[in-house]
């Protein structure tokens, strides 16, 4: 599992303190750099090689501006040629936010999905959730 | 049916020309202006009653930054307190982008959601998905 | 002269219907689109020929979400190397906002600055505005 | 003089790596947020008592999207009803840009500018810009 910390910028706050639904996207996408690594060390964008599918984000509890979001990052499934990332987002102790995010591994030199190398699918595995191991 | 054309924007842009990810939620949102309006005819920020609990984007082709695209909103299901809304992205006449969002009729007075009226209720039938009145 | 309308999206708005200071850039570069057609005309990220040196923006009068800005887009002065654009955002009669911007033509091959063309240059002085030719 | 570390987001970023030039207000405003809390301790909105009239911003060298942005915020003059906060964005040990952003202390009540108070005028004195007080 992989863990980040955000502050809500005041730019993302409505006027009674609120965050807006289009920010949460945002933050997930950065709370995976951490995942990115594992198939990016260098996040180097010349040669990124994930291409995001699907996304599906729960609203929760609502967000409040002035204090830290805690983001939770862990995989749910690790496929052939794609995986599913879990994540959680919390204030406080509470559950805020949650993202289930298909991301495949593609080839973009042939412009197509491709097969997870065996050594990422090592590194992975060791952030699967813990409930789907079971 | 209601039908939202949007000019994607320089600043959305990746160097290569698509459109970032986090974008289509925004689009996707302004594209429910119409259906807003059957609850609340004048956008008032005041007396919204709706809240968003939950979406989900599927990503289906790149979307370049050099045409419009032209989304359509229908509804899907319309329950007793919440109505689930789906929509298609095209640029030219390729489906570009799918999304289905969850949202609940809600008082912000008593903070709680609410039985949608039945006014509403006929109004939003009209723009019901035709595959689901079959 | 170039005039380009913009409707504000429900995520640039706080939640007593204002505009967000941060979101001013965005609208004003979209204005500059005609404008960049001139130095660019399919709007080639690729053949991309412009640098954004410094904008200075002054926020008027409040911008309310539910209402139109057209945006106005003059050239102020024709430099070498440089022009600085001019832009004034109105709602409804009223000015809202206006913009000063100074881009540099640049030849990204060399990594410096360059001699604006002639014939791109005449296409500018027909946008010089008005009281700048005087 | 406040500093403020902030890390460039994925979505922020275009192909080749650089940071859009919209994106500097957002940034510029979250390291301004120690200053706000001289005028409003707890950064409440409801509380709220400046107003952007006016920023500057130039941009000195592009930014890329792997590293740490630190910006450093005083301030420039202090009037009656308004200051000018000037700052400087480094990454590594480069300027990349800088801001000078006018803000007025509001009276929200009134809806007119209003006397900066002594208790805060105090404050702020200790953050004026070394070469402004010589």
């Amino acid at each position: 599992m992989f863990e980040f910390k955000i502050l809500p910028r005041l730019s993302e706050t409505d006027g009674v303190g609120h965050i807006h639904n289009t920010i949460l996207p945002v933050w997930f996408e950065e709370a995976r750099r951490d995942l990115f690594k594992i198939f990016n060390p260098e996040l180097s964008l010349e040669s990124w090689n994930l291409i995001l599918r699907k996304y599906e984000i729960e609203f929760i509890n609502q967000i409040s501006h002035d204090k830290l979001v805690s983001i939770r990052t862990s995989i749910d499934k690790i496929g052939g040629k794609s995986i599913i990332v879990y994540q959680e987002a919390f204030q406080d102790i509470r559950l805020v936010a949650s993202a289930r995010t298909v991301l495949v591994y593609f080839d973009y030199s042939k412009g197509s999905p491709a097969e997870i190398p065996e050594l990422i699918r090592k590194d992975l595995y060791q952030h699967l959730h813990s409930e789907s191991t079971s």
